[in-house]
């Protein structure tokens, strides 16, 4: 007779999600079994109790590892990369790792926390901003954190097909969803060769290609490729 | 005849930035040595080419390890650890050490981000935002973080003297200075009794007490206690 595996890791998270974006190249790179909870962000079910339960900050991604509950995801990368350690997304010596751990904050500290869509709809309905001082805003945030990224890069010795090395990291799982979220605002790409050629690169793998919000069972129809 | 040592690790920070003050208390607590360098941020210092070669997104703090450079204060507290595990800023179970940095980066990218100077800086000459507004921002970023820490910890079994059991953690370390940074800019604290039982604790420790911004060298006189 076969043996009942029970399974139990639930993912709170939305298709258009960038924090929940990078956990899902993580979950199928690793190839974690896992459950999809879609939260709709659009219909604001972030913010109804039921889901409050499950993360007090109202916010997506969260993990549920058999009952064991965390948000965010940077918090959700380590743990993953301490459960499931192969394959690896942090290499072993502790310079490389802290060199892609910098890389990838840029983006989680510096870059998306000032263009996700409450603090957008803040600028919008409590500083009444309209749309052009909206697009100034997130432009400027995402060009100073592309600069950087994009001059600490170039000609840097290990940054090969990755951001790091030949197999993905944790610095590629955060560049490719805010590279979407980017193109998504109409943020001009063009001065940023080596960042689209990760970009493209990546997203010939399988891995991050299932990961792409169109590609999510909770996409609407009509933004479906 | 004595071996010579050779050390070499600069530590390019300024005393009242948050994201310093978090690496201060972690050098303090491992008993790290190091050579301050100070990067005056009110003088603009931080744009000169001179720091932006050390530091691409012109932030401070930098570490250099030896000329091994990194930014980004949560990839620096990891390579701290990893470097220097002893004493542990991390414990080794791995859900314990996931729960810990969902604490710190609730912090990390989704309180300080919305409120460091170059962001109340835009509010105000970029977007023509009166002070009434950017304190408007300022507090409703700080509450909604807080709002989450207090609810999550209050009651949970595991906070105790600290956030997180009986000694000090990345949490802790997150959360003092941003705490400072509150009071600094006039937030209430009386809706948060267990960060602020947290706060008095920590700060009557000297790795806490010696890391904070008016103990700094380079405090001017005039803000020193």
């Amino acid at each position: 007779m076969q043996k009942m595996v029970r399974f139990y890791m639930k993912f709170y998270a939305y298709y258009h999600s960038t924090a929940a974006y990078r956990i899902r190249i993580a979950l199928n790179y690793k190839n974690i079994n896992h459950e999809l909870v879609s939260i709709d962000l659009m219909a604001g079910k972030h913010h109804d109790e039921s889901y409050k339960k499950h993360n007090r900050q109202a916010r997506v991604p969260t993990l549920d590892d058999d009952g064991f509950e965390i948000g965010q995801s940077s918090a959700i990368l380590e743990y993953l990369e301490e459960k499931y350690p192969e394959p690896a997304l942090l290499p072993h010596d502790i310079k490389k790792r802290a060199w892609i751990r910098y890389l990838s904050q840029i983006i989680i500290s510096d870059i998306h926390p000032l263009n996700n869509s409450g603090v957008l709809n803040f600028l919008k309905n409590l500083l009444n901003q309209d749309q052009s001082k909206i697009q100034l805003w997130y432009h400027h945030w995402v060009k100073c954190g592309f600069d950087a990224l994009e001059a600490i890069l170039t000609d840097h010795p290990d940054c090969k097909s990755f951001c790091y090395g030949d197999t993905p990291t944790f610095a590629d799982i955060c560049l490719i969803p805010q590279v979407f979220n980017a193109y998504r605002f109409g943020f001009p790409m063009n001065n940023y060769p080596t960042l689209r050629r990760i970009n493209e690169h990546c997203l010939l793998l399988p891995y991050f290609e299932k990961a792409r919000p169109e590609n999510q069972t909770d996409c609407p129809l009509d933004e479906k490729k």
